[in-house]
């Protein structure tokens, strides 16, 4: 029998079901992950004063839980860690997206961007067990490379004592897909524009070692792999 | 005299002062208006349901206001479009994020990102100005390509009633930077761990030509000189 967190698909909900462009949208759990595990910054949203606040943020993946943290000083961290009426945590939108191509139609009106995001809506809680806290932090280290986080000095008692970390359940969760050429009216066709997509393009630059690097440590495969 | 739209800095409030890493922090308007200017897709959050909700969009810049602009059907568009205690608006925070470079020291704890970051908070208004309405439309599109609206069919009288366009002046905006090598604690500095920082490059790739266009119709110059 295949267990429940194996299923395909996350659940379709109110907020995961969007108003506009649906044929975009998928709750596609391999696709989610995929959209997720391509970079290591999203954008997380939640309340202060009752106002939005959208600030970036490095974020990591285990399983079907996404971790962020911040200095226990730090304010979503510290609003997060108060009680609330259904115990500690923040309600939070986390947003991932990828720019894949600029979308140039011979109209004005659909030009678009073709892209790939996932937005993640729930209840950001604070991490408290220790050894959960260790791993997501290894988990937000090997999200930005894998195999970083045994390439580094582990934290110590007081940096971990400094860092707070917010778990958030995958479940009211999609993505949203645009990919192809343009899609201009019919009549507009012959008009004489150039049409097509521009491609956007992401990589790595050559590692720049820092001054104090003792120069026999080599470069690590998963940075030379790059 | 100096008009006051072109002080050299945006003010200073509660909502733009981080916490944390103030150092790395500023109201720079030419700092804003460059980062702002150098991509076209950013992460704007409000409110629904009492719920924040964050969705990647595109925006464009006039002098001291930002555009965005959905159909008239979308969500927060027609939430902005009803009247609130001071009017129409809706409240947002609108992000925009260049990540730069993985920082990678020899502690995990002291690991980071290079990044330039601008978050505006504010009330997002809908634009009944016809005029200004085309301007902003005309001002998305050239921020995605400087040049291009000109060179494509203007929206006709249709398109625009099908859009709305929300404006949202850039008053209480800040910037915030990191930049340069890792900081490793002193007593760190002779760990075996490669440190420094890895560039993340972005780019163009070759203009991919819609199948229907006419080959007779040439590659305009802002698509070449990319």
């Amino acid at each position: 029998m295949t267990p429940p967190q194996a299923s395909p698909s996350y659940r379709a909900t109110d907020r995961t079901v969007p108003t506009r462009a649906r044929e975009r949208a998928s709750h596609d759990r391999e696709l989610v992950h995929a959209i997720l595990d391509e970079t290591s910054v999203c954008h997380l949203g939640f309340l202060r004063d009752g106002a939005p606040v959208v600030l970036p943020t490095l974020y990591g993946r285990v399983g079907d839980t996404l971790y962020v943290h911040g200095s226990t000083g730090s304010r979503p961290l510290r609003t997060a860690g108060r009680a609330g009426q259904t115990g500690p945590g923040l309600a939070v939108c986390l947003t991932v997206t990828h720019v894949d191509g600029l979308v140039l139609a011979r109209s004005a009106f659909h030009h678009s961007i073709n892209y790939r995001s996932v937005v993640v809506h729930g209840t950001a809680r604070p991490v408290t067990d220790p050894e959960e806290q260790r791993a997501a932090l290894d988990a937000l280290v090997d999200h930005v490379l894998p195999g970083r986080s045994s390439d580094s000095r582990p934290a110590n008692a007081r940096e971990l004592a400094a860092t707070a970390v917010l778990r958030l359940d995958l479940d009211e969760v999609s993505a949203k897909v645009r990919t192809g050429p343009p899609a201009d009216d019919p009549q507009d066709g012959a008009l004489p524009y150039w049409t097509g997509v521009v491609p956007l393009v992401r990589g790595y630059g050559a590692p720049v070692p820092a001054d104090d690097l003792d120069p026999s440590v080599p470069l690590p495969s998963y940075l030379s792999a790059l």
